[in-house]
Formats: C-alpha cells, structure tokens, sequence
C-alpha cells in the first residue's frame, strides 16, 4: 500500500517561513516520524510551487491502483485552483486535503476552498499532525 | 485522561436519518469501538438537540483539566451559532470540530462554519471515522 | 388521522401580540374551529419558545406513522434555524409550512426561508385561517 | 361569486412538461374537479404566456365586485415581472398566489418572488391541489 | 413638429389606481391640458401593458424624423426590461424618460433604471406635471 | 429535416441598428446565403418582439419531430426571462443559443445568461457567421 | 416668489471642465437667460465646494416662504452626502434635484443618488437647459 | 419600581471569560454596586444559555406593569436571533440593550444587531458599567 | 474637569426639524439642564455642518488632558466620514458618540456607522437623554 | 493556412474523465476526424496543464500570420486566470473559446469566464464537437 | 518649476498620531529634506482638514501651467470623496497620489481609492519617502 | 548591493503588446536606463510567465542578504495569485509591487491587489519610468 503526500506552494520552506503560523519543524523531520509510525505503509512525497505540476502528478498517480490514497496540502491554490479542484474530481484515487493552520481563523480568503468539495475528507490545524491524521484517514478510508 | 464527544442537534437520529448522508450506522456502534480502541481514555458522550444545553455542557467541563479536549460535532449550529463559538472561545479545555459528512460537498450554507475559527482544528467527511480521528488529533494536541 | 400543528417562538402570545399584523383571536379560539371543522381527525397542538424542543417534538412524531402531517409556524425560526430544516428533512412525516401573516410583505429577512425548501409545501398570509388550509393541505397529501 | 384562476407562461403544458416537476395530470382535469368541488362558485380560467395580456386580465376583473378573487399561479413571471406586481396592487379584487411545486426546493431564483409582497397570501408545492387550496383560501377572504 | 408620449403598463389605471402616489387625475385631462399649452406641437400618445408593442411603437417613429423626441413612462418596465432599452438604443429618434411619483423615494427595486443609461435624459417626482416638463425637455433638445 | 431559426426583441432592425455592434446586412441576406448552403434543409424564420409570442412559438415546434432543432437568438430576453428558459426547458427540440455579437465582451449584464443552461450549447460572436455555425451544431447535434 | 439655484462642488468649473461631458457654456450665461425668461421670478445663486456650506446654505433659506424652491445641483455629493439629504429633509422649503449630464450614462456610482429621495423630483441630461427644466418645476409645484 | 437586568450566553462566565475583553470583575459584584446605587429601585436578575429561556422571561414581565424596563445583554443572540428581537417587540415593557465590549471594535457579526431596532436604544462599550447606565436609562424612560 | 459636546450637522436645527423624530425640546434646553446636573463639570458646546470644523475642535482638545472627554453626536457624519474616524483615533482624549434616535430603528444606511469602532462607546436612542448618559459614561470612563 | 488547438488542465485525461460530463471519446479520435475534414488546412495540437506553457505558447504563434487562428479550451483556467486573458489580448492571432460541456449547465463558478470578453466568440456544449464548430469558426473569420 | 505638495486630513497630526502607523517625523522634517534635495523646484505645500478647501486648492493651481503637478495625500478623503476625484478630473495639472502607509495592508476601506482612477499614479507604503518618491514622479512626468 | 527586477507574466512582450497602454519601449531600453542611472547597484532582471517560476526565483533571492530588495511587476497574477502573495510574505527580503499602467484606472478586477498588503509599499501608472521609482524606493528602504 503506498500513499503520496503532496504539499504545495511555499511549503519547501517549512521551518523557515512564518514560524509563528506553521511551526518551527521541517517536513522532513515530519516524513520521518511518518516512516518509522507507518512501516507498512510506502509514503512518498512531492512538493512543488507550480500548479500545473501538482496536477500532473495527480494523473500519474491517479489511476494506480496501489496507491491507497492521496494526503494533499495544497497551500494556497487551495483557495484559488478549480484547475486542481478538476484534477481530483478526474482521478481515482481518493485524495485527503490537509492544512497545518487552522485556515478557518486566518484571513477571510482562506475560508474558502475550492478543492475541498471533491476530496474526500478534510483535516485543518494540527501543525504537522495534520500529515498523520490524514495519513490515518487514508488508511481508514473505504 | 478524559475526552468529552458533543453531538448536536438531529446527531441522535444517526443510523435512522438519511443514511444516503450520514450512514447507517449508529452512535452507539461507534461508540463502542472508541471503547475498545482507547482504553486509556475515558470517553464520554453527551447528545443534545438545545444550542443552551450544548453551551451549559462546555462550561461545565472547559474549566475542569482532567479534560483533555472536546470533540464537538456541532450539526446545523456549527453554521448558525454563534453563542457556541462564543462558548468555545470562551473556555480552556480545547475543542476539536468533527464532521461526519464532507460539508464541503453540500449546500452553500454549510461551507461556512461560525465555530471553526475557535476550534483548534477541523475534521470532515470521514463517516463515523471523523469521531476516531478526532479523538485521535486530541489525544495529539499539545 | 392524526395531524399535529405546532407553534414556534412567542406564538404563545397570539391575541395580544401585535394585533395589527397577528389578529385578535386567540390560537384556543382556531383550534376549537378545527376540532369542529374535522371531527374525524385527532389535531394535537404543541407549542414553543425553545428551538431545541420544537426539534425534539418533531423527532417523537416523526417516525410515528399514525400522523399523517405537521403543520408547522416555526415563527422566527423559520428564517434563522438549519437545525430546524435538518430535523424536517430527517424525519419521515411530512411536514407543511404555514404563517399567519404574509412574511413576503414584511422586512427582508422574513422572505427567506430556512424551511420551506425540505417542507412540503407552504401556505403564508391567511391569517389564523392559514392553519385551517395547512389542515385541508396535510388531508390532501399522497 | 365569481372566482378567476390564472395561468401564466408555459402552464398551458400542464401534463406535457416535466412530469417529475409538474405531475401527468392536466389544468383540464383540474379544473373539471374544481367545478364539481365548488358547484356554487362560478369558477373561470385564463392563460396566456403573454405577461401583458395577464396584465389586460387583471385589470378586466379587478374592479368587477362579482369577482370574490382571483388564483393566480404566474409560472416564471413570478420571479421576473414588476410589471405584474404593480397590476395586483392597482386592482381591488384580492389575488392570491399559488404554485403547483414548490419553489423553494428548487433553483434560486424562483425562492424570490416579485408579487408575493402584493397578494394577499401564497400556497406553493402541492402539486394541482394547490388551486384546490388557493379557491378554497379566496372563499375564506375577508 | 411631433411627439409621442408613451405609457406603459397599469398606466392606462391612472386615476383609478393608488390615488396617493399617482394623484386622482387621468391621463385624458393631462393630455388635454398638453394640447392646449403646445397648440405647435402634434402630441401623440400610446399605451400598452405589453412589452413587445411597446418596443414595435418605438420601432415605427424612431427612424421618422417627423417626430422631434418621445416622452416615455415604461412603469414597471423601466426597472426590467432590458429589450425595451435595447430598443432605446437602437432608434434614432430621442427618448426622455419621465415618472409621475418619485421613484427614488420608492422600493429599492425602483431605484435602479435600466433604460435611463439609454435615453437622453430623466424627469420624474412632479406627478402628471413630469410630463409637461418631458414634451417642455424634448422641445428643447438640440 | 426542419430547422427554425427564432430572432427576438430589435433583431428586425438589423442592418439598420448600430452598425458597429451588429454589422451592416441584414438577416435577409443572412437566410438566403443558409438556404444555398443548405439545400437539403428546411429553414424557417421567425421573429417578435413579444416574449410571449417567443414562448408560443417554441411550443408549437417543440413537439413536433420534424424539427431537428432551433436556432434562438433572444436578443434582451437571454439576460432576463426566465419564462424563455422555462419554454426551451419543457419542449423535447434541442435548442442552440446563438448571438452576433461577443455578449461577454459588451456590459455586464449581457454577461448573465439566463437560457444557456436548459439549451444544448451556445455560440456568440462570430456576427451574422453565428447562425451558420448555430445550423451547423443544430445538424451535428445526436 | 424666490427660487434659489444651488450649485455644489466643481460647478465653479463650468465652461472650463471637461467640456464633452458639460459643455462649454458658463453658469453666468446660463443664469442670464433665466433672468429674461422669469422677469416675475426672483432667481438667486449659490455655488459652494464646502459640503457644510451647502447645508448652511439650505438652512438660511429653509424656513423662509419667501422660496417658492430651490434648485439644487450638488455635484458629487449627490452620490456621498447623507448630510446633504438630511438638510433636504430637516428644513420646509421643497428642493428639486437637477443634473447637467445624464448620471445614468456615467459610472456606476454616479447611479446612486443619496438625495434624490427626499427631494420633490429629479431632472437630469439636459445639459444647461436642466437648470431651466428645473426652475420650470419648482414654479409647477404645488 | 422593578428593573430586570438579563444577561443571555456565556455572560455566566462573566470574570473568569477572556478578561482582556471583558473585564475580571464578576457579574455579581456588578449587581452589588447597582443595589446600593438604586436602593429605591428593586433590580431582579436573570442569566440563561438557552434562547427559548430568554424569550420564556420576556415574555413573564412583558405585561407586567410594575416593570418599568428591562436592561438586556443578549450576548451572541443578539446578532442572530430574530426570535429574541420579536419577543421584544410583542411585549409591552420597554428593553434597553446593553453590552459590556464595544462590539463596533470587534469582529464584523457583532456589528450588526438583530435586536437595536426593536429596543428603546443601545448602550455598549463601557465595561461593567454599561449595567449602571442601562438602569439609568430605563429610569429616565417616558 | 472639562466635557466637551460636539453635535454635527444639522442638530443646530433641532426642536425645529422633524420634531416626530428628534422631539420638540431644543439643544438649549437640553445643556441648561446638564449645567445644572453637573455642576463640578464644567461643559462646553461645539456645533457645526463643516466636517473639517469638526475635526479641527477634535485636534484642538484632544491633546488637552483637562478634557476628560467627548461627546460626539456626528449625525450623518457617523456613517460617512472615514477622516473623523480618523481623527477619533489620533487623538487621545476618549470620545463617547451618542445619537438622539434608535438609529438602527432608521434606514439601513445609518445601521452603519464609521466611527463607533474608535469611540470608547456608543449610546444612542434616547432622546435628548442620550447626551445626558453619554456625560455620566464620560464621567465613569477609567 | 494553419489552426492551433490548444487544450488546458486535465483535458489530456479525455476519455477516461468523467464520461458523463466529457464523452468517452478521445481527443486523439476527435483530431483524427478534424484531419480528414479539414485536408486543407494544417491542424496543429498542444496541450499542457500549466498555465504559464499556455501562455507560452499563444507566445509563439500569437504574431505569426501563418496561423488563421486558435482554437482555446482553457479548461478551468478558463475561470480563474487574467494571465491567459492577456495573453489573448496581447497577440494579433484571433482566439476562439470552446468547451466540451455546457459550462453554464454547471456550477456557478463555471458560468462566469474570465477569457470570453477577449476572445472573438465563444462555443460550448456540443461535446467534441466544439472543436469542429471552433475550426469551422476560425476559417470563416474575417 | 513648481510643485504642490498637498495633505489632507489629520495629517498635520504627523509626528504626534499613530506612531506605529505613520512614524513619528513631523512632515517639517520631510519638508526640509525635500527643499535640499530638489533646490531647483519650487516646492509648496498645504494643508485642511476641509474636504471643500482641498477642492478650492486644486483649482486655484489646476490650471495654472507653472506646476509640473501636484502630490496628494488625500488622507481618508482618499476613499469617500467622490468630489475631490471630480476635482482631479476637472483640472489640467497632473496629480500624484502618494500615502504614507501602505493602505493596502490595513482595513478593508482603505483598499479602496476613489482617487486613484483619475490621478496619473499612486506611490504608497514608503513612509515619509513615499513624499520624496511623488517628487521625483512628477518631475519624471511627460 | 543587488536589487532584483521580477516581472511577470506577458510583460516579455513589452514594447510589441497594446502599446496604448504600455508604451512602445522595450524593457531592454528600460534595464539599460537602470544601469546607467545606478552604477552602484547590481541589477538583475528576471521574467516568466510561469506562477511557479516567479515564486522559485523568489525563494531563491528571499534569504540572501546581499539581495536589497526585489522590485516586482507580477503583472496579472497580482490580481488573482495568492500563491506568490504567501511567497513574500515567507521571503525576508523586501518586495516592492509595481505596474506600467495605472491600474486603477482599468477594469474592475485589476482594482484589487492580493500582493500589495505583503509588499512594502506599491507604485503604478508611471510608465516604465515605474520601474526606476521602484528601484528609488527599494534603495530608500530602512
């Protein structure tokens, strides 16, 4: 069973930017607290700052079926995207929406979500738990 | 270590109301495998249709620190009400937001949580699975 | 046959509430012309000032297959309570609108309503003879 | 007594159009029932898609006193004619306004209606019975 | 030199209807009262509670440049009727919008014109005296 | 096979109506080049300035399965009847919008269609070339 | 009999400004033909760019019947001043609302007039000769 | 003379609730300074969580006319009950609406108030000393 | 200890303007009997129609620490004027803002008010009282 | 003379997405068809999901006279990006919008298109089809 | 060469308001710096908290060919004056807008100029220097 | 010191794209005038049409101190891209927003920046010679 994480714009910068919102820990140490919880479960990761990027790695993985699910934190295309909203809604595999921040108390803008109606669940503002619980919903998905 | 699970109104219909949306499933059943999955945590459960009542129930256990969270599904208030944000805010226990359906996916109305911002965090569209994963970002919150 | 009306927030107060909009006759007053109007119907009248229990009393009939309607004024509630068109819609009796004044001819906020859309149907404007109509209304469903 | 009921644009297709919308039976049907219902009331029935000739008919019986009142279902112009309005608040004989479905279930715009706020009450969703309601709601004018 | 004065719909009720916006004349004794102020000027006028014969009149006389200008009231028209604007904007002959009551000092719905963007320029509040002063503008056109 | 083409409010003026927005020839020439183009195809043509005769029209070729489809241009009426978009919604003949010029490069509230959705497709902006491509999609459509 | 001719903010301009929106004519020519066209009528003018000097200014001449009217062209502040439309309201003498271009062919926020419903009418789009219009109605109102 | 000061959501909290906002003093030394203040004035006080218990106290001393006025903290509701606003406007004793925070300082909801218009006035911003000035003014009420 | 009240434009019409709305009493009156309430306190009165004259009382003492506050009834200027909420906010004496009539019982627009955000509170709909209350809440401010 | 086809995000996944929306046909089929009816004009094809390489490539050819034309569907770029408009307005090569679907039959954020005002025209809802009528447009420009 | 440096209101509190907000230089200061750095531009300056002395100032100058231009800190007339923008519109010299804050980065009004359309460019966020950077643009003005 | 010159999409065609709005020069004429303007400063240019690219280079240049600031023309993506607004806001290095063409005096949506309140301060409608001002400004940052 594997499950992709994907994260996108401005969270390359983890640890570096805005501690204050997202906490002063990096993905990788979070992907590796992941590895050694999940053993048996094959978690990639891919991060980019291109839309048409996260969009084209969700077709690759979107129609292979050893991929159990996808834990997507979109950044702010979140809030802006339907081209991303249409990729999940044209896959198979079902896709998690995460956030570190609990978007619902920051700027009006970030209510909003334009993806969230086409996954399958979401999971907002645990720090970097959000990453577990949503590979932990992944798993529970049926 | 005590975990307070919320349902707010209509909750208690579970298994009988629009299975199409909610499952068939009851609270009961759920319930009982929280049981078993959290020995350690002593769960409890309260259910009311009365916003007053949701609200008395919060202040009777925000101030109390044997209490480690709220998992609060908060129904059709949690997009009405502002006196339980209120309540939330105004409380030291934390709370966390479930959902059982993807709210996301439904009428616009439901979109827009008034409680969201005072909650520590969301989970949505999980089935049952969101009380489990709530539990669970409760249990993590630090 | 039984039919259920109920009343919602200071519905209590007809006869001495705003005669000019409302009417001087007192709802004992209308339930006695309908006790005599359809004597082959059981009519049972409930009413409320809590949103909470106007949940719970349609919850009690709601599954109870000896009432063949509601009819309901939910008063204000019928512009500001989800939780009120949630309870509607989970139910399996069905349930009929009805207002004493015409709520279109008054201030904005009472033209939309939160329940008419999972009603089944809506009768507004006839004064105390509008339940007489919603009555004839729950007769006539199928 | 006299009471005109009105059709306006499309409801000449009554039995044809969208049967899950508007049921299989037609305006014929309905009408012949109405005369046999009422035997004491002179019932007659005008349609037209043309928003001014319902607004030539308005104006005919609106200063006839013969007329009791008038049942008006005005199919889209509902939602679009002010022009409508204005001849309902011109005239004496009381109109009151009825939809077969009910508008609130469906598309937004037809939750807002021009010419509630100037009938005297409205009646939507109860398939054709809601002209039986509508008649039945004129003769209870006062 | 020609003009035509245009009413639209439920105007051909004046003195009947809402005597307290409209006044209690008729549009006969204000016509007379025009005939006699501007013995130059060939005053013609035109009624219709129909959009489309409305806009088939400004049709004929817009291109015939015996006509000096056209004194429209389109009643409730002016606020819906995009077509009839259209119309405005596609004829030759110039148009002065005018209105009996204040329409400003009316419904939220009356304040917005669609045809005044169109037309050459607007007179109304000075009940049937606007049309004095719309055959007095159009005179004065250069 | 039959084809009607349906022109509404102020499209008898072309050629004559601002020339800038619509072109100089007129929908004379526009029918004959169809006719020679297509020789093996019955095309009809109607307009009115009255929605209602609109509405007429379309019901009296909208049950009739001789009629491949309807080429409409509803002028005005696209942007605000909803009593059109009710007529193309009950007839079994497809429907194509079309439109001369670029609506959604002109003022806002050309922008809004209100048919677009109950008809099968749309084309606008290709000048009087759009009735042609609007025949083209009406012979193609399955 | 006085009528007092209120000119507001950038008036001072006319001749100077923008000459294709109101011409090149000065407000001393325009004054000069209604001193020959009224001998009867005492015409007086004040042009302020004060708002407050405005309201000062109606105040002064608001309680004295000596005003058969005022005619009031208050520029920009017909769109922004509710202090302005208090002044209007406060004090006896009528004030008619006139405009030198036609507001409703500009931009959207010279559509709104903050004044308009508390003056008697409103004249607007004829160029200079507005001011006539204007003093013309003030001389018809009764 | 009897006053009834009541405090709806979370105002229970009152001290120990987000003192920042609204103060460390507790609503009861609040209602100790008021005895002394007003010994003529027999000041009674009622708190409840719960909307419809609200409503259920209005309308107790509503008729009552040894109530010169209540003084009314609606907290949360008093930005979303429409129900609490007519209660208020049914009975006959005057309400002043009081609220310790200035809520024109605070988050967009708490700008509008569904309750002001049907309140004799408002008074907010001034600490626990809003009480005393809401008593002052019921006193000074005609 | 000095208080200054400030009343905007068109309050030095009171007692003469819309007595139905702002009583009959005038602003003589009204500070005659706060002299003589408040005689440790020495009071002083500031009118204007000019915005700008407003904020320039405000500079003046608001820097003078024997003000210990203002009591500002803006008027219109309340739901207009960003620069007085600006110059509420420069300065450092607190200003109370207080309004003769329920201003939310009035038009939408003064629902709204600018400056309520920087004054320290709000008191508003009780007649000349109002400036009564707002020298007894000037008075309690810490 | 050449044509460019260009497909945006996600259409790469036709045939497999969402058939009941897309079709079950491939673009690859649909190029094929458009190659043997078209044997005279050369019919290029790019698609990407990047926003940026569609600009790109409207770049290249955008001042080339070779091309007759494109032939756009943005996809859901087509609501979300001012870029691609632009870029449309920024190139001499003439732009026809197409879309598979009736995006007005969709959701509301499909019904407003961000590239249509600087397009030449704009086809929608024939299925693949739309491509025929896009090429069939471009060769009949002027 | 002349240039006009012009503040609007409360800004002659620069030094002693906000701080935080606008640095605690006084505009002497700038003022100075300014006359050194620019020794062969003429360099005025003026202040009003009078929205109508702004507007008398700019026409005193607008059309006076010795100023290259004027830079306007219009303060909060930036976003309400709809007659300073007439001013702007109406002159010849070419206007500047500059702030001190970056306006963008504060409440929602002050995203919003009303300005800004008819100045020739907008320099805002640069503290004093945004001053210096309005110079330096109006000599860079062709 | 290095200052980095960002611009975005579409704005490699500067000099060939709609020239009446951005002028003929080429940016290469515009980057040679900067480095002879400034010798002092090491100006680095960068463009792409790509949103991911913009905020790649961004990250790049957001933590090295040798970098001043970066000048930034986002082009339309300052009105729809949140993404790179997160990216400035997450950079250290300051990030001034300009534009050619004065922005507010074009379409609504470019009315509205996502980028300015992150941005230091902002500067547009000077031409190219904006480019110069942003780099004036940028050396001037504290």
């Amino acid at each position: 069973m594997k499950v992709l994480i994907i994260n996108g714009p401005n969270l390359n910068l983890l640890g570096r930017r805005e501690p204050g919102v997202y906490g002063s820990a990096s993905m990788q140490e979070c992907l590796e607290r992941l590895y050694s919880a999940y053993p048996g479960v094959e978690i990639e990761y891919f991060q980019s700052n291109h839309e048409g990027a996260l969009i084209d790695r969700l077709h690759e993985v979107g129609f292979d079926s050893d991929y159990k699910g996808v834990v997507l934190n979109a950044g702010a295309y979140t809030h802006t995207s339907l081209a991303l909203a249409d990729a999940i809604a044209a896959i198979e595999t079902p896709v998690v929406e995460v956030h570190i921040s609990n978007v619902h108390a920051r700027e009006e803008i970030r209510h909003r979500s334009m993806i969230s109606g086409v996954c399958r669940g979401v999971i907002a503002g645990f720090g970097l738990d959000s990453y577990r619980l949503g590979v932990e919903a992944v798993i529970g998905l049926r």
